[in-house]
This record gives structure tokens, C-alpha cells and sequence, in this order.
């Protein structure tokens, strides 16, 4: 058995079997909930702390949810965003954190990499839970993402899946690339503007693609990337109508892809720039399941790092 | 019986019935409380999330306390009150909460009717309750004004009850009518300078009167509203002192009112604009019981709409 | 035996044998938190909330990990920070709580004083502790700073403290003052810039040394203060490496005091302004056991003013 983990920060490297388990766990999470029992009191007497550099309510509330439903105790942080919050600064915040005996700090910051600086300069027992690093890495959301097609789409070995949108900054790209390569994906197909594109060498396991109507050609599932709208400038096109014409996820896209393909994004949506709106609502969009597998994921990885 | 209520959006139209066990149901909690019981475990493992998109913290940390002495979790959504929040956008946020697997979501919003339309978008079972809207509505205020004069003046038929300052734009005053008319009360009177009067139509079980003096007259209970200062410039009022000079309620006036008729408002009181403090700290201030009575009209609520 | 404490809102003429005990009762929740005990049911159903007038993540966090790990609920009321909040507008705020049923008010305040204003003004059997206000006291600050001079030098006759850096407008100076006076310390030694010392005066107990060199010679604990950096400009010290130069401890000045002298800070320290960063990480250092404690002593308040 692979072992238990202590700290989450990225899915790159993790064993498919380590994987797998904590999928596992969070379907272990989805079925003790769906049977009435909302909470279980596996982090009893645990203290989570949310440490967000960056705003994000939605994942934030997430894990909040989680940490509670797990009967843990969530203290939020509330982190100026302004502050450089970097350096030595940044680990005598740790070590104060540190002091004040929690379990695990669950940390959202711009600079890719924190996360990882945070475990070298641990010096208690504490788990750090990456909930986003720069462009770097998402694991929960790359985690969520794996447990929403394996609902859909077991049989990962004979898979294709497209991510489309802003890839080179997406670290909920990078984080799907690692979770759906270690369940044994082989086509992974990524698409965007050439300017949103990464290099081609850091993804040695995947098909660039620049053209949308090729790449989703007869995929299972396609993942939309939230388009920031501060990005547009770095594209050759000159509007977000542009953006959607080329980018965009509609009707007629969808229907170049597998029969029942899977519509994903993790949220929140542009409608009308990435995706249109009756994509985003149709009978194929997974979006909410998403959130809700969100969730569970996360206790489950709570439950992984936390339990005794 | 009347039926339990799913959602609480507005008390217009709700029968006496089910306005009565909410107030009964208050009582009950308050009494709970009062013997020491600081928690009930009535919504154990239930989750209650304040979606407020405008700030209140008075209004918020009430439902929080009601919540939590109910046992369930509260999870503060942290919405920036800049973004406009409407539309497509809101019911994204909506469904995104739902697919989270929450029990009740508490919203307050400046559009008036907003938790209406989150009603009619809601996909699952939770339960939505309005905190404020607009002009419109904020039912737990006109409960808890209920169960205020209730507890003093229980003979409803035979009341006289007088609203007072910016009636056009006060969900307080339409909350406070809705629940004191479907209670028996026959002798509402609004009154206002004429600029910030509602329209007649829109009140025809009340009196609009514009004279204070003449509106107070041996009333029961009084219920003063807070002028928004930049209401001031609507009016024909040159200033904060004659606004206290005609609407204001100070020792003179109340004694216009029957002997011991109870003081209300919402707060936060504007001292020496709407009312005088020694007024406000008086015998006859039933100010801070709202407050306290508000705590248990919204454990009352809450165990109506998520108790099994 | 000295009586039970109601409000905490400085240690000054608190009897020795008061201090004594909330140390004591540090210690035991110490103990009970390291057998893996994290929650203590000591204050089930009771809830405290956080007032801060002032922005501090760290303080308000270590009062809600305590008050958390009692079993109390926790609410904290998200006060503007730029308005005014004091006199009339500051007793409503005071008093709606109140009337609200909490337990406790946590609360800091720019203004020296304003805890025990609201003590005054308190109506109800609520307790008042007060996490800093303006120059004033900063009790609890006191009694953690306390603690870990007694952990590990408990001779408190024999011992020799400084405290250096802007004495003059530190409530944390203030507060050991009185913590440490109390508990027997005779040798205490205030140092820093002239524009930054208080009236000797008011420290007629202490001894006043401008020269830090002087100040520290022998001592068995050094408590270093953090530097306002908007200060700077009142001392007659060109910048901050002049600054340092003076008042800042490195090394070579640390060798000056007892072996094994203690290091202390209230934190978030300013490296290379008042500390440098090899003494704020050095063996010597007790920042982080300050921390820590800081959470066993906010406990033992919380457990004094309030177990039933």
C-alpha cells in the first residue's frame, strides 16, 4: 500500500494507487452523507486553518464545509491580500500558526511553489493542503476533476479528454494533467490561443492543439478554463466574441465530441466567453457535480492527512 | 394546520396560523434559553450559510448566534458587495451553494425580490431565507416586532400602532404591516414627511398621516425607523434638526401616545435624528428587546424550514 | 483566596495570588491539551465574541483557537475599522450584543480605556476581555509573556527583565510591568530611544535606561518590542540601521545579559529593525513558546471568567 500522505501540495508524482485511494475515500465521503449522516466525527478535536493569499470564496467555502462535516474546527485566516507576504515574513507566519497547535493549514497563495516552502519550513507536525499555488498546482481540483469522469467514465485507459482556455496559466490544467495521467489516460488533448499555450516540454504526456474543433474531436470529456479577462490582451484576438468563435464551447463544438461527452469547468463560469449558456446548463455539463465531488474530495483528503 | 414553510421570503400572505406558531415557536426557544439551555441540538449537522451582499453585521450575527444555538454550522459566504451579483451570475452562486449541500441559505440583497428568484432557480431542497431585500421585505424584523408587542400588548384587535420616518423605502415598516395586520391589528398608521411617504395603494389597511403629532395620538406601540442620511436631501427638511423637530420622538411627543406605549426600532438608532436618547434609553424602550427577541425568532425560523 | 474574576481588562492591582492562579490554570490546560485532549468541554454552549476595532489576525485567532477548544462558540463581529465607534454609537453596539445572550466580548480598541467603558456601561452579566487598548494594557499579552519566564526561570525575586524598543506607547509594556511587578520581579528595566520612553512616573518600580548596552547587562530576559515603523520619525535616529544600531539585538549584545538569557517578542517581529534574524531564530529564542502559550493563557481566562 502506498503510503499514507502528510501534506497535499501537487498531484505530480503521486502513485495512481495513492490516488485511487483518496477517489476512493471521497466516494466512502459522498455515501456516509447521502445516507443522511451529514456529519462524521472522524477530526473531532482537529483545528484546519484557511490561509488565503488570494481571494477565493468558493473554495474557501469548500473546504470549510469539509473540515466541518469531518467535525473539525475551521479558523479562516484573514490575510491581508495586499501585503507582500513572502519570505521571512511569510514562515514567521507559518511558525506563529505553527504555535498555536493547528493540524493542518490549507493555503491559497499567487507564488507558485508556497505551498512546498511551507512544508520545508514546517517545524511541528502540521499538514499543508495546497488550495492553489500560481500556475503551478490545484490538487483538489485536479482531484475532483477525476473523481467527476470516473463517475461518468470508468475506463480511464481508453479515454480522451480535452482542457481548453488559458492553459499556460492554469494550474487547474497542470493539476487534471497529473491526476488523469496517473489514472492512465493516454490522449490528453490541450487547446487554446498560441499566446495561452504552454511549452510543448512540459507536457510530454499530452497533444497540443491549437485549432477547438480538432481538438474535441470525439473526446469523452472536455474541462473549459475560466478565461481571466486580463488574459484577452495576451491573445491575437481582438474581442471576447472573438475569444468565443474560437474558444468557446457551443452546441455545434459540442457535438464534434463523443456522444454524451462530458461538459466540465471549475467555475466560475464566463458565460458567453468560454462557454455558452445553454452548454454550461444542457443535460452533458457537470459543472455542479463538480462542486459537489469538491466536497467530498476534500474530506477525504482531510481524512488522509488528518485522521489518527 | 397550516403547512410548514420550505422558505421565508416575505410574511405577506402567510395566514395568522403560521405567523402565530412562529411567534409561539420563539417563545419556546426563549424559554429554552432562559433555563439555561444555551443549546438545542434541533438542527445538529445541519449547515446555514449568510449570503449577505449588502454588510450587517447586527442581522448576520444574529442569524449566526440563532444557528449555532440550534447546534447547525454557519458558513460566512463572503461575497464583495462591488459586484453587481444578478442574473446569471447570482444563480451560479446559488446553484454552486446548493451543490455544496447546504440546508438554508440566508441572503440579503439591495434588488428587491432576489430571494424570491432564488427560490424559483433553486434546484434542491435547501431552504432560502430573505435577511433583507430592497424596499421589499424582511420578515424576521416584522416577526420579531410581533412577538415584541405580543408579549406586552397580546390583544392585537384592539391595537394602535404607529410607524414612523422613510416608510416608502423601509422593508421594516412592509414586514411590520404584513405581520401585524395578518395578527388582528386594525389601526396601522404610517407616517412620514410626504417625500418619503409610500404610495396609498400600496398600504389600504393603514392610515398614512403625515403630522407625527397627530399620527402618535394615543397609540400603543410606536415603531421609529431609521432615516439613511442620504435620504435627508429627498425631503423638504433643511437639515438632521428639523427632521428631529417634526419626526423625531422625543419625551414631548410620547406622551402624546397611550400611557406606556412601547418604543420600537429596528437599530441602529440615529440618536437626536429619529429619536431622542432619553427616549431610546427610557423606561418605555422596548429597543433591546427586539434584539434579544430577534436571537429566538430566528431559532423559531430556522427549526420551521430544516427541522426532520 | 482571591475572587473569581468577572472582566479582564488590565493586570494592574491584580493581586499576586490572581496572576497565580490564571498561570496555574494555563498550565493545566497545557497538560490537558498535550495528552491529546483537544477539546476541553468547559465552555460548551457559551459563546464569545471577537470585537476588534483594531485589525489583528493573531490575537483575535489565538482567543478563537481558545475559546474553540473550551467547546464555546465563536462569532466574530466584523466592525468597519474606519468609523468612529466610540461614546453613544460604541454603548449600542455594546448593549445590542447584549441583548443578544453572549457570554463574552473580546475586544480591542485604538482608545485606552474603552474596555472598561464597556464594563461600566454593561447592562447584562457579560464579561469584558480586553485584547489591547491603545498605550494601555494588553493583559493577556501580560500573563503569556508571564508564563514563559516562569517556565523557565520561576525565581521571579531574583530576577532581572528588560524591555526595550517604544516603550512609551506599548501596552505590552505596560502589561508585563504589571504582570511582572506583581509576581515579585524587582530589577525591571525599561530601555529605549529619550522620544520613546514613558514618564518615569509612571514606572516608579522600573528603572529607566536609555542605553541598551547598559540596559541588558546581566538580565535574565529580554523583551523586545515591535517598532512602529511610523514612529521612527519621533526618535532622533536617522533610519532603521541606525536603529538597529542602538536598540536592536544581535549577538553580540545578547552576550552581554545572563547566559541562557531568555529572548522574547510579542510579535510579528521587524528582523533586522529591532531583532536580528540569528537571535529572533537563535536557541535562546522563546517567541514561538510565547505564541504558544499565549493560547494555554487565553484558555485559562476564558475558563476563569466564565466556567460555571
Amino acid at each position: 500500500m502506498s503510503p499514507r500522505l502528510r501534506h497535499l501540495t501537487t498531484l505530480e508524482h503521486l502513485p495512481r494507487e495513492t490516488i485511487e485511494r483518496l477517489l476512493d475515500r471521497a466516494m466512502a465521503m459522498r455515501d456516509a452523507c447521502a445516507h443522511g449522516t451529514r456529519k462524521i466525527d472522524l477530526l473531532a478535536g482537529r483545528t484546519v486553518l484557511n490561509l488565503f493569499f488570494e481571494p477565493s470564496t468558493r473554495t474557501r467555502t469548500s473546504f470549510e464545509l469539509a473540515a466541518r462535516r469531518l467535525g473539525a474546527d475551521v479558523v479562516n485566516f484573514d490575510i491581508g491580500f495586499s501585503s507582500a507576504n513572502k519570505g521571512e515574513e511569510l514562515y514567521d507566519t507559518l511558525h506563529t500558526l505553527e504555535a498555536m497547535h493547528l493540524d493542518a493549514i490549507i493555503v491559497r497563495h499567487k507564488v507558485s511553489g508556497t505551498p512546498d516552502e511551507l512544508v520545508r519550513h514546517a517545524m511541528s507536525g502540521v499538514s499543508v493542503i495546497n488550495a492553489g499555488d500560481g500556475n503551478r498546482a490545484h490538487p483538489t481540483q485536479g482531484l475532483l476533476d477525476a473523481l467527476t469522469i470516473r463517475q461518468h467514465r470508468p475506463d480511464f485507459e481508453n479515454l480522451s479528454v480535452a482542457i481548453c482556455g488559458d492553459v499556460k496559466h492554469s494550474r487547474v490544467a497542470r493539476s487534471d494533467v497529473h491526476a488523469l495521467s496517473a489514472l492512465g489516460v493516454r490522449d490528453i488533448r490541450l487547446c487554446g490561443p498560441a499566446s495561452l499555450m504552454p511549452a510543448a516540454e512540459e507536457f510530454p504526456q499530452c497533444r497540443l492543439i491549437e485549432d477547438f474543433d480538432q481538438a474535441i474531436e470525439g473526446v469523452d470529456a472536455v474541462i473549459m478554463l475560466r478565461l481571466q479577462k486580463e488574459r484577452m490582451a495576451q491573445t491575437d484576438l481582438p474581442d471576447e466574441a472573438a475569444y468565443f468563435r474560437q474558444y468557446g464551447l457551443d452546441t455545434a463544438r459540442l457535438a464534434r465530441a463523443r456522444k454524451g461527452c462530458l461538459v466540465m469547468h471549475p467555475g466560475p463560469i464566463n458565460r458567453g466567453i468560454e462557454i455558452a449558456s445553454d452548454v454550461a446548463d444542457g443535460a452533458q455539463s457537470r459543472i455542479l457535480e463538480q462542486v459537489g465531488n469538491g466536497v467530498f474530495v476534500r474530506m477525504a483528503v482531510l481524512g488522509e492527512l488528518l485522521a489518527r
